[in-house]
């Protein structure tokens, strides 16, 4: 498959598409525009880098990415774990802090060309869900946190990203809270949310921030204490590249591997949902590609890390849009925008702006899912609430760091003590089954029927090692032990040798071990041991043919099938 | 089980034990003093500190350990440890340095307790000993290679952990070498290496130490450039405490975990071979017990990190050590020497401890175990070879801590991406094979039937779903997929999620999903996810059950036995 196969959609143009997708395209610049600044802000940025940020990136992945609906563009998780990243380095705001992002925002596209490149888009798959979804749900309530300060009019003593650091300077400092600011941004909350359940297609951001700009404009509030955006400059970014050093880059290399990761799984999680509503199939390492070299251009115009969204990318699809032509026509408006229009957000109050995250992230947190994970899953429903609670305390870095190994771990401790049970036959249906959940199975005197539900490898030989030497020990007159190895996926070197360890301690006690339905990728390994040269014919194909032949020192016990 | 049961052995000490007690300790104690001051001369620090190692820590471990076999003691590998970990932050030999080992022996001590008391032994199981293999072996390189200098008397600028730097300055500073240093240096491993050739039981390294020490102070050679060890202070170490703050501590952690986990790593994989051969059972917790508050003493004693020795612990029962008394007496006999005879080591040649820290690490160095492992087992000679490469390269620390996640990260990787199999039916032996493998088996028209040899998580779904919706591709008219769930081990809510959309996505083309023997871990989550409720009857007790009865909408295809 070739990696740019954006030609495909451009080739096969067909003018009917071209209604819808300029519809979507004007819907979700409309809404971008708004949310780029929000965005922004929210990253410790001047509102207009988010603008340049919804421009050329769109355009860039509309030629090179795999979805056809895909809204790219600056988004509130990313936005957070930039400035979660730089406002620990330097001051936001500053010139300095500007150029950290610009580095991250090329460290990420870098690395994402990258790993498309090298095919290596399977490793997203190691990110587990469970961790994710708490993740998000935390990440919105620090999200939410961090702009109340904006909704409040008060000024925080920045650089915090615990959670409880950031309500409890907010609760000190209420005292100097700016009434007209809070009217205006409890206002804006209130018109968004209604709107959002009333007229759910209506492009609310657009209207409160003309109501709000209008407000401030109108009765001169600016002058009384509401923060505004002031001056944005017009024009579009100038073509740049900022100085660095290795240290630098070596300082932010785990934001921008968190950055890759989080916005890759956000990105791709939403396009697949569309694609597979759409029967099409999406190419994870293309999808890499093309939020790379968007990424990559971004850095090179003043932007800042962009991803695929998801909420814009859901009003995309049901506005109409049809081929990625959606995104060039929302990237050139924005560039419009950029050219003539920037003047306008003058007066627009900061707190618009906040109002406008604070709803987008209040669908986010849900932990519902978390009690639903855990009723499924317990380990599932442990990791979800784990990764919350250390994203809150911790901030959002170590939170998602912790969640994804903590989840990883957790698959490794399950492996390391696999379930095991005893078996016993149940003659009607003619199967095996656990005697411990079906006490009717039939038992065979002096056979031990073990079955281990567990690839064999380092980390759990010495449980399973431990649980066949006490079975053995529980059974006096026991002369055949049979393992079940169908649930044995796998088996390493360590497993080898500790099983023939086993086997020659006890064949001195007379007790032979048969293993029946042993697995392809087990069988080779256990033919390059030279296990049948050893030990003598020890495998059966099945269960039952094991207990009709084990015996060759002893009489076989016969079923009764 | 109590923690302390060292009471067993003494209430029920018996007199005939005490004649292979006695002698034990005493041959113990003979092969324990060169190697203690050899030992502790590669750790950088100064003879006498191998000593005060080899004294408290014995009978501690004595009184709380649960092998009855275990000579504790300084060791090479873990030596070796120490000089890499401390070399980098202080200058060998300097008071400093000396604080810092102690620290490090202290950390050790306290943290192996910890996890004694709170049963964490476990831990161990996740190092692989493919990677600990191949580890061991590169530091047995290392090892020797570091002595070189020694062998040739040759100065070679310190705090390289790289061999082929090591190599390197050795082979730059050839021109220097000390004829005698060389004889001396080299005569010690002819006479080592024979004695053990020849006669294996005899305690060849007191005899080089007796021959070395005679010939420096018979010829005055140290006047003509060999170096000696000089003097030796006697007594008693005093108890001590080293002064310490919380960056130091933090420092040193990287290092103490990994002395804490090979060191036990190399106890326990001696003590249980020795107590697999004398049926008695081992403990990890108490082992760590043990091995914790001998370290703790160690350091209070300004010792530095033991554990259990291999080859002392082999010769130990070997000798006929019947209980811990042997070690007790082993540590009495260090301390008569400490008290009356280290006046004796002054003219003792540093070459001749070399000569014994060579020898005995030469055995440890076994590339024929990795080519073994590769044989068997690819990942596990790829372990090795990879542990072996990167601790040669980059030193023992980096070395092992790769080698363990690698092993690990080996383990996940294989886990996301499964062993899958189609499945046909075997007529006469009526059981179901991969249909690759058995070409012969039949297929069923409108069925396809898939082994997925793995639990469902996270991590592998998006590659189980993309294997599944390739199979449903292949076939043209398929009615039924019938899922062999034997090598399910366990499932989580991710895989559970994926399994519904598949399942909703196909149900409007006519293709039904039919679980069959699936396991009880599975079935508590189906259950708990509903499926029944949702899917109705989808599970069936085993593959010939499904395909006998899974045609509610088509008649079933009936199977010929």
């Amino acid at each position: 498959m070739a990696l740019i196969s954006s030609k495909n959609w451009m080739a096969h143009y067909q003018k009917e598409d071209f209604r819808g997708d300029f519809f979507a395209g004007v819907i979700v610049a409309i809404m971008l525009v708004p949310q780029g600044m929000a965005y922004a802000m929210l990253a410790g940025l001047p509102p207009v880098i988010g603008l340049y940020a919804s421009t050329i990136p769109l355009i860039v992945y509309a030629f090179f990415g795999s979805s056809r609906h895909l809204a790219v563009g600056p988004v509130a998780m990313i936005s957070l774990l930039v400035y979660a990243g730089c406002s620990r380095l330097s001051t936001p705001g500053s010139g300095e802090y500007l150029s950290l992002v610009i580095m991250i925002c090329l460290i990420v596209g870098a690395l994402q060309v990258l790993l498309g490149i090298f095919r290596m888009g399977f490793l997203i798959n190691y990110i587990s869900h469970a961790a994710i979804r708490g993740f998000t749900s935390a990440a919105a309530l620090v999200i939410f946190s961090s702009q109340l300060a904006h909704i409040f009019g008060v000024k925080i003593p920045g650089g915090s990203h615990s959670i409880f650091h950031t309500v409890w300077e907010l609760i000190r400092n209420l005292g100097e809270t700016n009434l007209l600011t809070l009217l205006i941004g409890g206002l804006g909350i209130f018109i968004l949310l209604l709107l959002a359940k009333k007229f759910p297609h209506f492009p609310a951001p657009l209207l409160v921030v003309v109501i709000g700009t209008l407000g401030v404009f109108v009765f001169k509030l600016d002058k009384a204490g509401v923060g505004i955006v002031g001056n944005v400059p017009s024009g579009l970014p100038s073509l740049g590249f900022p100085k660095t050093d290795i240290s630098t880059l070596k300082t932010l290399m785990p934001v921008s591997l968190t950055i890759l990761f989080v916005g890759f799984m956000e990105s791709i999680a939403v396009a697949e949902m569309i694609a597979s509503r759409e029967k099409y199939k999406l190419n994870s390492n293309r999808e890499l590609l093309g939020l790379g070299l968007a990424n990559l251009c971004c850095g090179f115009f003043s932007g800042y890390p962009v991803t695929g969204g998801f909420s814009r990318t859901a009003v995309n699809h049901r506005a109409g849009a049809k081929t990625p032509l959606a995104s060039i026509i929302t990237g050139i408006l924005v560039i419009l925008t950029l050219l003539f229009l920037t003047s306008l957000f003058y007066y627009l109050p900061r707190a618009i702006l906040s109002a406008i995250i604070i709803v987008a992230v209040l669908g986010l947190f849900n932990l519902k899912e978390g009690v639903r994970l855990f009723r499924i899953k317990k380990t599932d429903g442990v990791t979800f609430f784990i990764t919350f609670a250390i994203t809150l305390a911790f901030g959002v870095e170590k939170g998602i760091i912790t969640g994804v190994l903590f989840s990883l771990m957790l698959f490794i401790w399950r492996s390391a003590h696999p379930h095991t049970a005893e078996l016993g036959y149940l003659e009607k249906e003619g199967i095996f089954r656990n005697i411990k959940r079906y006490p009717q199975a039939k038992t065979f005197p002096g056979v031990l029927i073990l079955r281990v539900d567990a690839s064999m490898y380092f980390a759990n030989m010495a449980f399973i090692e431990d649980c066949i030497r006490d079975k053995i020990e529980e059974y006096s007159k026991l002369k055949h032990i049979v393992f079940d190895m169908e649930g044995v996926n796998d088996m390493d070197a360590e497993a080898v040798s500790i099983l023939e360890e086993l086997m020659e301690q006890y064949k001195s006690r007379g007790i032979r071990f048969i293993f029946a339905s042993v697995k392809g990728p087990v069988r080779d390994v256990i033919k390059k041991a030279g296990w049948k040269e050893k030990y003598g014919d020890i495998e059966r194909l099945s269960l039952k043919h094991a207990l009709e032949s084990q015996g060759e020192n002893s009489p076989p016990p016969k079923m009764s099938t």
